[in-house]
């Protein structure tokens, strides 16, 4: 490949913002308005003869098909990274590895996961979902009962509350997206809207919690308002059209749209209907965030909204000045995506990005925004806004309400270490090396 | 669970056609309206105060979170099934369990494959694909300078020309419908719109036809029509979030939405502008279906509107009679589903299904219809109809235009054996067994 094509033949294309950020209408038109706009980035052939090599793989008979496709060899960076690859007596992370992704589906085998007491090996035959409680009648739930009900399928990201507990250290860790913020996934859930369960159960109007509880060896318990169980909750049983991982909860999760990860009870084995929260360990000590005055939040459930950028970012350099698509996620817990500014100078000048939609509510959504990197070094942020009306906060208003840790420490609880939704912004350096900053 | 829990105790609900079918808008309300519709599915349990059972998983510390998270081993048969497990020197089929799967999206491990050389081994650094021939300027790409490009996002099906050809068998053959309709599958394709590339290179006005070909040892290659390049042709580079399968055509593949699965050429390799088409073996000789006249379709590319219930289906027997939530698939190449109807009765009566929204172009729809199974003996139909204003024919509508061959024959290509899109109908017996019918 010709590398020189990469520069001096980019037309003036029409510039929103600082640093080379692109109207995104070159992203919608059709035709000579778009191909001006990006020329230079396909390599032209020296001539039209000239002659296609073959390769090794052009000459052969190939593998054989096998019963379940897995990726390329040559993709083995792509995967999630573990916390505690052992499975050691403690809890286990496994990040989604978003610099590598694109689109708005986690595929399966790469949909975050944490479990504290490692992953149950549970047979559907023997798994029972149990209401009880205040409820005119207790009811008892199989797989194959479950699936006789309609399901309704919906997009959503599911997010850790401590996901991007990083983010809190004065000084910028040098890390992946998928370090950062790797513990937020995206997938089409199917499953029984948890309304009608409820309304054949006969649940008393006097009950206003469900203590959620799983089946695994922790029995993982969280308290779920009844009225967020009528909004939109559902037992999720299909993970994109599949049985759902054994990590995300096989074989039935509670699935509360846009509410903190851990709420999201996988394995679930019984809902019970109570009047007062259960105030159990995820929900007073774990999840209770302490605020810079000393407070600490109570039911703080909901996942705000967020955004980042995943190309370019930290672990891919850019190989010289030329067009690039700028592409990142953006998700809100409190409905759709609205807008989504992108800044290439550290923020001071913004350029609305382009939304690839059906932009679909509690789910990522997919931005991009066309950029000629000149060569001079750049900050890349982005910010969200959604249809609520929130928006991402800039670092400093962040850390003002929220603190920050003075080292990278990211367990204590004394420490704030949750629902980090300000900005991230890399670094680009003359030579194409990227970092984490602060901007 | 109390089995006589299924019986006795349903309601008069909302019937909409023979055989049981509920008005579908009992899937749409909230509240006490659908629990009545619905009871007698959950199992009422002895008392409030009947003790859960601590199964094994529940007692002890888990399996080890892995880095790529795979199916639970109680979902071993949710597989793809294989024409050719030992990769013999011949074609290879792998086919989608849809009768096993939920939602919209195909998991690419399930999504299905056909190779007719094997499946290359393509390293993404030495792959080019090159457009030539009637442009300004002949363009090499790699996966690296592709990705530089705006991608746009979609869920679209492929389908094989050949899907459901057993169907054309003048007696039903029993099979499931991973073994009639398992070359069919549905993804979010991520990939830069080819009218992007063809503008950069400068395409003749007089150039027609694009000449696709493949990097596989079979160099597979197709003519396609330059309209369709330009009207929503993408080059795909990632499927469902990820780099595309090997099967799928890693590291590129072209994808028509709507056009016969064989023209989405994998492994892209070379798009040649041409005048003429080039007439090449799929295009000719495989995919030229002989008509019952004697004349044969000449680039008949579109896959037309299509649908089949996915449960219940051969394989899935019911558990005696009761509330069931009748679920399948719809799909046109020619557009969105508009409309799903189902029948419980061979066709006699028709209630039309809820569709689960949003309903995305040239993509896989799932539809729901409620049902009250009384024990006797039905058949299960469903029929649709896209926005086009395309209906699926009648079987003897399709068997009059298309012909059908006197045994289970698939391959021979002077029996019709291509674009079926008529009905597929399940039989049900009294004792709950399914078997494949014609109706």
């Amino acid at each position: 490949m010709n590398k020189s094509m990469y520069r001096g033949r980019i037309p003036s294309p029409d510039l929103v913002a600082g640093n080379g950020l692109i109207n995104r209408r070159a992203l919608l038109g059709q035709g000579i308005a778009v191909a001006g706009a990006l020329a230079a980035v396909g390599s032209k052939t020296a001539a039209a003869a000239e002659p296609l090599q073959d390769e090794a793989w052009s000459k052969a008979f190939g593998a054989v098909t096998p019963a379940l496709q897995t990726p390329s060899p040559f993709e083995k960076a792509v995967t999630r990274t573990l916390s505690n690859p052992d499975g050691e007596f403690r809890t286990s992370h496994a990040r989604t590895p978003h610099q590598l992704l694109g689109g708005t589906v986690t595929p399966n085998s790469l949909h975050f996961s944490i479990n504290h007491c490692g992953i149950p090996n549970i047979d559907p035959a023997k798994h029972k979902l149990v209401i009880h409680g205040m409820v005119r009648q207790p009811l008892e739930f199989t797989l194959e009962t479950l699936s006789r009900y309609p399901l309704v399928t919906r997009m959503h990201f599911v997010e850790c509350a401590g996901n991007s507990a990083p983010m809190f250290s004065s000084e910028p860790v040098q890390a992946t997206a998928q370090q950062l913020h790797g513990l937020a996934s995206n997938a089409e859930w199917s499953g029984v809207p948890l309304s009608i369960l409820l309304d054949e159960a006969g649940i008393d109007p006097k009950a206003k919690w469900l203590i959620a509880e799983g089946a695994d060896a922790q029995q993982l318990d969280r308290s779920i308002p009844v009225k967020k169980a009528y909004d939109d909750a559902i037992i999720a049983i299909y993970q994109n059209g599949e049985r759902l991982m054994p990590g995300n909860g096989y074989p039935m999760r509670l699935l509360v749209p846009g509410y903190q990860g851990n709420m999201n009870v996988k394995f679930l084995h019984r809902l019970k209907a109570v009047d007062q929260p259960a105030m159990t360990y995820f929900e007073t000590k774990n999840y209770s965030q302490v605020l810079p005055g000393g407070k600490t939040w109570r039911f703080h459930f909901l996942m705000e909204v967020k955004s980042l950028v995943t190309f370019p970012s930290f672990g891919r350099s850019l190989d010289g000045p030329g067009y690039y698509t700028i592409s990142g996620i953006a998700w809100s817990g409190d409905g759709r995506i609205a807008k989504v500014m992108v800044s290439a100078d550290g923020g001071k000048s913004w350029g609305e990005a382009a939304l690839q939609g059906p932009v679909h509510d509690k789910a990522f959504t997919r931005f991009q925004m066309p950029w000629r990197w000149d060569g001079q070094p750049a900050i890349l942020q982005s910010r969200a806004w959604d249809e609520a009306g929130n928006v991402q906060p800039l670092r400093a208003e962040f850390v003002a309400a929220r603190g920050q840790t003075r080292k990278p420490v990211t367990t204590p609880l004394a420490f704030p270490n949750q629902h980090y939704n300000s900005l991230t912004s890399w670094g680009i350096g003359s030579k194409g090396e990227i970092s984490h900053v602060y901007a």
